[in-house]
């Protein structure tokens, strides 16, 4: 049996918390027997389920927190007068040593900027990213970053690619993980300046990464590249550009088998096919965007899933844990920086002059 | 039957030019039997389909051009170099006014530069967009711009939201269009300066326009507003993260029907009504990028498009020129500026100050 490995989460975030979070370690204690949590929230609401349910009080210690920071809250609101809800708590666990990792399902922007203030920066990295996989034609993707950061420097993408490169190699198991720019042509001089540097860069030989050049819109589909990186804007209308047509086809799909009673028939009899593709497709299956670049793991639960999509997110956590994500990437970016003989800003400086 | 209404077309650019042009016509006057036709290219590959089809002879004219504009030609190359080129030719029939709009299916980049030179902007308008329809829940929505503008100000904004109203009220028959513009939330300080500034701008009450505010990209899929306002990039990113999600959900489906003999019989008991949904997203029906806000209509069709595609194409060039859309831009712009009593330029002051 593995070692223990301990989470810390947010019991109140998410619209359905803290039932939903309770139902969701209930699935991921079986999936990841080496689990332990730290509940944050409000002991009167997780008590009775934790006496009724003795699997699950055996994993869960829970640490009472009176606050909860609200969805509608402002990041700067929630820094001021969060500091005893129970996200910033549950961020202080992994601060602290205690927790490995910090999994919730609340407000994006608060724990982004909780996150950001107690756990700081990895050596290197200037800005965190969010990160998520995504479906393709030809396995999983992963795209950032996805809202992080509206705007973006050539080297805050060139961290975001490290990063991703460093997650396909980690967490996903690739051995020479590809990555592509996200612009709007796959000439050279398409795009933005930005951009344009950024590529430059990411060219650069003593980069430890395999670097294909700019990609399109539907290459993130098509599955061009294993990490797609952007900026937190372009990335974070890509990714819900693509929810909406998920939903869209979803939608125009059931309207068609329900539209006649032959119809109805041939979807019954198709129906454990196209169920597969329904669980390639879920939205929960893809729960759980991480924040790359802290001195601790964290991962954003969606604030609609459920219980399963919950597990889903503590899932991720415990694969970045497990595979030592962090530990790779300070490792990776002293490579960098050794080999370049530079810091990433002197290597702009110098693809610039 | 209506008057006479004639388009200039390029007849080699696209994959399979000239024949896919050729019988793009044969579908496209049997839809506007008013149109009458241009048809710029190689006099040697034209002539003898259209001696052989007496019908399409009757409704075209051919005017030799020598030169063609290569797929791979930069914008600039394709300005210095492509004077004799059926694609400039056929831009010039408009400036001339011997056609009230351009089609063509080939170079997007170098089909841009040269009707912007040809043809100029409109009164009011310092920059072009590439407009075109998609697909939602409630029906079809238009979005600008979809790649003319990497990077855009908020006057550019402001602008590209009166053209998509005007389109919405003239084209589609809209009583009072909505408007939102693209970001990454919907709260009033999420986004770049520019967003912020568009949307100051926009909520002007001198403006002749319903604007909703900031939209997501999830809400183009749904549908939630008429027209969605964007820059070049962010449009162009969208648009094709939403082509690459349809053929992913096509790929999926159409590989459930195949993967067992059920499945088989179950796609023959749906057809006729997954038929409809296949009519309803195919990007042949969605086909023609509209170039808003020049001085002329034009019209950019998919390279790789077929006959249908390019007479759908023909079909929006058909549309702006009938509804009179231009006509009542220019119109729009000097009632803006009358009740504003200042240029755009000066609005952005006054919404600064």
């Amino acid at each position: 049996m593995s070692a223990r490995l301990t989470l810390s989460l947010d019991a109140m975030g998410g619209d359905r918390a803290p039932e939903m979070v309770l139902k969701g370690i209930q699935i991921a204690r079986k999936r990841h027997p080496q689990a332990h949590f730290l509940l944050f929230g409000d002991e009167a609401a997780l008590g009775p389920s934790l006496k009724r349910e003795r699997d699950l009080a055996a994993v869960c210690e829970v640490r009472h927190t009176d606050g909860v920071v609200g969805n509608d809250e402002k990041p700067s609101q929630a820094l001021r007068r969060g500091r005893d809800s129970s996200l910033w708590q549950a961020i202080q666990a992994v601060k602290s040593g205690e927790a490995a990792g910090v999994v919730s399902a609340g407000n994006t922007g608060a724990f982004m900027a909780m996150a950001k203030l107690a756990l700081r920066t990895l050596p290197g990295i200037d800005r965190p990213a969010i990160a998520a996989l995504m479906p393709t034609l030809r396995g999983d993707c992963v795209m950032l970053d996805l809202g992080a950061n509206a705007e973006c420097d050539a080297d805050n993408l060139v961290q975001f690619a490290i990063m991703g490169e460093v997650f396909g190699r980690t967490v996903l198991g690739l051995s020479n993980p590809t990555i592509g720019l996200l612009n709007i042509g796959t000439e050279d001089q398409k795009g933005t300046d930005t951009l344009r540097q950024a590529s430059a860069l990411l060219r650069d030989s003593t980069l430890p990464i395999r670097f294909q050049g700019f990609v399109e819109g539907d290459d993130i589909g098509k599955g061009t590249v294993d990490i797609v990186v952007t900026d937190g804007f372009t990335g974070n209308v890509a990714l819900k550009a693509i929810e909406g047509t998920s939903k869209l086809y979803t939608s125009f799909i059931r309207g068609a088998f329900e539209s006649s009673i032959l119809s109805r028939i041939g979807y019954f009899l198709a129906r454990p096919s196209l169920n597969k593709v329904r669980v390639r497709t879920d939205p929960r299956r893809y729960n759980g965007a991480m924040f790359l670049g802290l001195n601790g793991i964290a991962v954003k639960s969606h604030g609609g899933t459920d219980a399963l999509g919950f597990a889903n997110a503590v899932g991720v956590a415990v694969d970045l844990v497990t595979h030592g994500f962090n530990d790779t990437i300070k490792g990776e970016f002293m490579k960098v920086q050794r080999a370049s003989g530079l810091d990433l800003k002197g290597l702009e400086r110098a693809a610039n002059g």
